[in-house]
């Protein structure tokens, strides 16, 4: 039991740590005592402040993906102020205002990682349940501080709120990322937005801010009131309307499609423009039925895209801070976080929780 | 009968014309007197010297798509000479040679049209069984003469030769075009050909002379030979073979996929590097099983193409020529040609069946 993999997560590193851990497959979060690495010379140890929920945390705890490791610490959407630097650190200093994503290392050195696509190398290390370089499970942000390469590492502007700015570390790059990949950040393009949740809602707020015409598509015509009134889209299709679908035929760009529920989404290819963009971020359960007629006629591509690349999430915050783009958020105390859990396996959140973890963890 | 729409092919315009047409849903092809439009002042008319035998001529013969209006005239891969120009025809002069491919008519306003992707122009006017502005049916080259506006046709080089040629106007520009869009022309990149036909033999060819890399993927050992030595391809794969398809995932930098025969996709998209892309330019029966993971663990596009526009083929040609690439063809009679088609539905040719129109048509 001392060999390094086995030593339990209380006394396998130095520094102690203390956050909310999922135990097994009921998925519920409790109080768990474990440990950090020290912060070695190209490290910086974070204390966190705030933590968003994402939907992948609900995966995760309830071993939806039949890989959970428990005891499992969820949390990438980490936001928190620098407590200490490696020897090697040269963006950060001790006081500066950080946030960590989906990721905490990868290779560095292949095809990927050189593109500054560090979130396709084939060897990402996941911020929770992934198993970092020295062997040991990798922790996430429910947890009261992190240490972290420098590299995975992006500052949070200064006008950036830290609690609204959370989610962008996630939902925001995941939406940001293929909006720049794809040309669906040019002004007056029009871009379509599938889904308005987590990811779908801050979706809106980039297309507007850069100066896109946007477009919501729902199942739920009892949105089309926040995506106009409150999120400032353009217009609002109701995926079931055929009327309202037909008529708007050929009219999209291009579509960040966010829906991780089964969907159909030839309805969705029949939107675009010749040469359109149809870019999926979630993942429905089962592989979709694409006839591919509706492809080749007008030259359609369908693209999958996952998170995105060290740089493009600097490029995204400092973007977010520019325009004043932040998450939607309902602030909660760490106490609360089973219940946030409930809430949002129900999409009952406007439209992303977000943990107070430097008010309200070390009570919980 | 004598409203326009009513008259007979034979009588409904002033030239005579003569060809090959299918009577029925048998597909049996048989001397079908016809007539043309007088050459308008847009027009080119061209006296057809070669026609090319394409997979989608067998369907429409037979009615596969259920949209075939009898009595048909295939062929949309006609090389000829101009006999005759209207007054305000630029392009071309009496003499020329001249080729024209699937599409015989446009808006030529839609933002398509506006693109030069004409062949993604909701009003597109195919070469043969649609319906053309005057209200009369389109019949394609396996006849003796055709009258095009001069818009939808192109020069054939010098030194193309003009029957290996013929294939170009549908099978060259079908890959050609997604190759140049999505970027896969550059020395030095790796390109995938799926399915060794018509359409993937002229893939090969173009992949070379971009100067790439090019592997062959086919489900059939005994087209390695082929693919290597003739062809020039620089490496093949079995796409049963998982240990070679493992071996090679993630080295291909896109692919052209040109098989219509339901398939397995999924194989081919981890084929792929980071941001790969896989173009259809084949339609298979029944709809794809497209799981997304694939599509978004490294952030792969699966796209469709169709044919391409005007100014594409154009240039699709003048690079044919300067690299010295034609289609390998099989040059037949007229006579020969329901021979060719029970032969082109056993994939028995290689690469493609061409008529001898100029020499032979007259007789059959």
């Amino acid at each position: 039991m001392e060999n390094g993999k086995n030593v339990s997560p209380e006394k396998e590193h130095p520094r102690k740590a203390y956050g909310l851990a999922a135990k097994d497959a009921s998925g519920v979060l409790s109080p768990f005592t474990f440990s950090r690495r020290n912060n070695g010379d190209d490290d910086v140890t974070i204390k966190i402040l705030y933590c968003g929920i994402c939907h992948t945390d609900l995966h995760g705890v309830k071993n939806d993906w039949k890989n959970t490791v428990y005891p499992i610490v969820p949390g990438h959407e980490i936001v928190g102020i620098v407590t200490e630097v490696g020897s090697n650190v040269q963006k950060f200093k001790v006081g500066d205002k950080v946030g960590v994503g989906c990721m905490v290392g990868s290779c560095r050195s292949c095809n990927s990682c050189c593109q500054n696509l560090e979130n396709y190398c084939p060897k990402l290390i996941l911020t929770y349940n992934s198993i970092y370089t020295d062997g040991t499970m990798t922790y996430g942000g429910y947890s009261d501080m992190i240490v972290v390469d420098e590299h995975f590492v992006v500052r949070i502007p200064d006008n950036l709120a830290m609690d609204k700015g959370a989610p962008l570390l996630c939902a925001g790059i995941t939406v940001y990322s293929p909006m720049k990949y794809f040309g669906l950040n040019d002004p007056g393009k029009h871009l379509g937005v599938v889904g308005l949740g987590g990811l779908g809602h801050v979706a809106v707020k980039f297309g507007k801010a850069f100066g896109m015409k946007v477009t919501v598509i729902s199942t739920s015509p009892k949105k089309k009131d926040e995506a106009i009134s409150k999120l400032g889209a353009d217009d609002f299709l109701i995926s079931s309307d055929s009327a309202q679908m037909q008529a708007a035929m050929g009219t999209l760009d291009g579509i960040i499609d966010t829906v991780s529920a089964q969907h159909d989404v030839v309805p969705l290819i029949f939107l675009l423009k010749t040469h359109g963009k149809m870019v999926m971020v979630g993942i429905p359960p089962r592989p979709l039925e694409l006839p591919v007629f509706p492809l080749v006629m007008g030259g359609k591509i369908l693209a999958g895209s996952g998170i995105g690349g060290m740089e493009d999430t600097q490029e995204m915050l400092d973007f977010a801070a520019k325009h004043d783009i932040g998450a939607d958020i309902e602030l909660i105390s760490a106490d609360y976080v089973n219940k946030a859990m409930e809430r949002l396996a129900k999409a009952d959140v406007k439209y992303r929780f977000v943990i107070d973890v430097g008010n309200t963890l070390a009570a919980a």
